[in-house]
């Protein structure tokens, strides 16, 4: 029988470089990806021994011999927006302290983006785990994610079969509401988004569940006129707060779904001279940095901590210390500043 | 001689699926990615035979062959601030559209983080590409990343070896401070921040060098007790402007060198009860989406174009439509909004 020697006799293997240096393969890969635990002495070391071996990793040769690609997806629906910037954050952190790269996929909003999702992270070989955000999948798509092996897990809605991590947002809409119905305001604008249908977002309806129940609890029958639809962002919440401040018997107080969109509302109200909160109080969802800058009372989350806890999820399955499902729900609480105020 | 056949017979290969489907091996694969340019009903016929000889792509094993792994590493120093949000955008929808993937890599900003620049991208196989944003890298990380035949492109300082996407920083300054110059203030007030030793990010050091500039050529000796340091974020704004308020003579205008320190400026104003621009005149840098907002002046740049151009050059470098160098200077300009006005 013929012995098949595939690698070319220059090359170095790591094992090599461990040998050479007299520490194990652990620490030489340590090492030479600038990960912390290895002493100054040993990683210089073992750096010397590489440059004098000339020996180069190949991650991807070991990757197919180890079934792992030390590498973790996170598919959020818009790369640039806070939230997902903060949850991105989130997911690195806890990869980069682990050693996992982190592959960052923008789903996307139309059905072809969508679909990407399926191909590129259930099938392909290329990552251990997923972290989704803020997608509402479908049964099949669970179905599917299960089925391909890949440790996941969620930052949204609580889905049955997979981890998830999120807030509870019927009770965020109620906790706004209720501060709003608390200072005398019963007339009370919303401006969030309408559910896309194909994108299927769940937390603005989640939100306006909160939100319409409290106002039943207060025994206000909730007026869809009040209700304002615009992009979840700075510019869809100008166009709702205009909206709203257009009508004949225009609201007391106004719920952004998101701060993004409270901002919006802020820049239109000084836009028309409408003094916040005097004439019109406005409260948002997030505690963006920028709320304390423009002094927005809102519902505080801390996103990143979900990111993270999501991501630790996803490691802890794969390296099998924590293969239990867990739904995690993160508080949220009223950070009261200066755009709300008494009914005048 | 034996034959070694190290697959097993019940996989099924890309060609497979071609040849059973009639088409050809790049339409399976587009098909499968869920890229555009498949028509319906031939996707549709591509996912039946896949799903029929139960196909699975397994990328890492084509990317060895082919010496490709189709993916672009963008290096960030931070991953959750705006500024990086808008970059990893403009790569990413590149990307996408050209079905690469993107691994966002935080660097960090203490020496071992920086470090993984180095091993992770320059020595790993793993990546095609790297978009460098806002690295000040020393000759010698140049030399290995082009030795390392990775296609590269950096977003920041201009690099004479590397193709760089940019603004002109020193011309960000002059022309900020001229503004408030014009509006008759000769006592200006920067906040920024001191170039991180580490980490060596130089745009701070170029605006504030377009500042000094300015002033000299209005004949107004620059005063280093009016340059206050802060961390570049809100905070840092927020505590280099309350130092410069608390002085015995306090500048009448504030130069921030980046609209994040801006609203920690506005922020903290606004808790002094002092008026702007009335007491004291603001201007930013980036035109952030809340800069208009708050009203912030500011110099706008289009960030996320920056990122979409670096990813588009290193694209170009690696399917060999276009190796040559480029230094491209994104246009700044003047927004001019509430926060400056006439010195009183």
């Amino acid at each position: 029988m013929t012995d098949i020697n595939t690698r070319p006799a220059s090359r170095a293997t790591i094992e090599d470089v461990a040998a050479a240096a007299g520490v194990s393969v652990a620490t030489v890969s340590r090492a030479l990806r600038g990960l912390p635990n290895v002493a100054a002495a040993t990683r210089s070391r073992i750096e010397d021994t590489a440059s004098r071996l000339d020996y180069r990793p190949d991650p991807a040769a070991s990757r197919l011999a180890a079934g792992r690609s030390r590498t973790i997806a996170v598919a959020v629906p818009v790369v640039n927006t806070w939230y997902s910037a903060q949850v991105v954050a989130g997911v690195e952190a806890v990869c980069s302290e682990a050693g996992y790269d982190m592959i960052l996929m923008s789903v996307g909003i139309d059905a072809s983006h969508r679909r990407r999702l399926d191909a590129k992270a259930a099938l392909d070989r290329r990552v251990d785990g997923l972290v989704l955000v803020d997608l509402a999948i479908t049964d099949d798509e669970i179905d599917s994610l299960i089925g391909s092996k890949l440790a996941v897990a969620s930052i949204g809605p609580r889905l049955g079969r997979m981890s998830t991590f999120g807030i509870d947002n019927v009770r965020v809409g109620e906790v706004a509401t209720r501060h709003l119905l608390d200072l005398g305001h019963t007339r009370i604008g919303l401006i969030g988004e309408d559910t896309v249908p194909v994108f299927e977002f769940e937390v603005p309806g989640q939100r306006l569940t909160g939100h319409t129940r409290a106002l039943e609890q207060a025994g206000i029958e909730p007026d869809p006129e009040l209700i304002a639809f615009g992009e979840f962002a700075i510019d869809g919440g100008y166009e709702a707060f205009d909206r709203l401040m257009a009508m004949d018997d225009p609201p007391t107080a106004v719920f952004a779904l998101a701060d993004e969109m409270a901002f919006g509302a802020l820049q239109r109200a000084r836009e028309l001279g409408i003094d916040v909160p005097d004439d019109v109080s406005v409260i948002g969802v997030d505690d963006h940095p920028v709320a304390a800058v423009v002094g927005l009372t809102t519902i505080h989350q801390d996103v990143s901590e979900q990111g993270a806890h999501a991501a630790r999820a996803v490691l802890s399955a794969l390296d099998g210390t924590d293969t239990e499902l867990v739904h995690e729900t993160s508080p949220v609480r009223l950070i009261e500043r200066a755009t709300t105020g008494p009914r005048r």
